[in-house]
């Protein structure tokens, strides 16, 4: 299972008052790491959303802070993928300060498990064959 | 022409590692003003949005940061709409420190011209004309 | 052990493009909810923050995402909480749809473990006495 | 006076129930795209705001939203920085759909009067002679 990595930086609009990134805020770093490991494999969200009409929702979570990011700090996100039954992708992600996972230990890990929902109904839908492909085999 | 108010209160989320409030987030204190402005005269952009099918849209602004406010300050956000033409209602919104506009001088002006769009195409549409009325009349 | 509720609103800011409450973004409910906790014992975060310099940082959290909330929505949140250890607060929080825990199912369920740290070192610090007593004693 | 401009992607984030980019999330854009400028000069607004101890706080705006983006969007932030009085800063600032100021018309365009503050008093201070030199000399 290969690990997808995106960098994002810090700035003033994800900080809060105590001078460090605002706990909810890493959840958006989080959000774009999948997002782009889904364009990666050639998925658009904007397209699907319409064709064939599905969109991923967040099903549950769970985060351990470990040490806080700072303003104009260069982090790096991870994502590891793989299917959890037909409607469901469980993902495995960190936070990195600096450009590489090799630069030091996370500073923050998290699971977070996506349901693919219909985008009208918000039912759960089947993933789209090829992306359970590419789950399945990666 | 009545000056509606509404009040909010700062919280971790609305501040930056300055110790303020971050300048974007003044802008869903405001833009709370005015859905709670159109809720007082009997408006859910909700309902408003599936039938007539119409949103709101920000076409322009000016805004005029005079003091910053702090984490669990309470604020008073006031507005004072006219209808600007068929399709644009014009907001003069203030935020206050306090309770109420009296506490003292605003730490922020703002005008705010929104326009009234089509849900789907957001092209413009007339305001509905019962809307439109309260606008004239007040 | 008592409950604590606390209501919101959900506003265009809250929601993304899904049409519904953005899966970030209901942290910053919950977060309210801790925060006017905290203020109904008689603690203010700023005051905290200075003297006697602490501030309560999220060590890890676990949300469940049971239905979403969209624009307009009120919601309920609640929050039980309970000391762990004497530097950590564990909560219990739930959101409801309406104005009561009694409408219904939760909408989101959650455990957050909050940690109480030196405003400046970032290094955990022992909770205040006091804020321990009424913890002890709920 | 030279144009600098700064890539962003629109996510799921930066959306609202409208399925557009919600209107106070124009201004991070703006922001990160001022904040990369001035890094771009070699000033950390982390160093900045320890030694000499200032912060850059947005003193005024006017925003024109000329047409949407939407999830998936790539945008182009351009900013022109000219010096307004010992203090002040003023930037013109406009986005654009895609990779180039040149693919097409701009979907926003904005003026921001930033005042260089004391990070602690958060009255004003003088721009660093360094930058003032910049500014006067682009």
């Amino acid at each position: 299972m290969s690990v997808f990595s995106w960098p994002a930086r810090v700035y003033w609009e994800d900080t809060d008052g105590g001078g460090v990134v605002y706990y909810a805020n890493y959840l958006r770093f989080l959000e774009r790491a999948r997002t782009e490991w889904l364009r990666s494999l050639g998925y658009s969200q904007w397209v699907l959303a319409r064709e064939p009409g599905i969109v991923f929702a967040v099903a549950s979570l769970t985060v351990e802070y470990r040490r806080p990011a700072r303003l104009d700090d260069e982090l790096t996100i991870t994502c590891q993928a793989r299917a959890d039954r037909a409607a469901t992708i469980r993902f495995e992600q960190k936070i990195f300060r600096g450009h590489s996972p090799e630069d030091g230990p996370p500073i923050l890990t998290a699971a977070v498990r996506v349901a693919c929902v219909d985008a009208h109904t918000l039912k759960p839908r089947r993933l789209p064959e090829s992306l359970m492909n590419v789950l399945i085999s990666s």
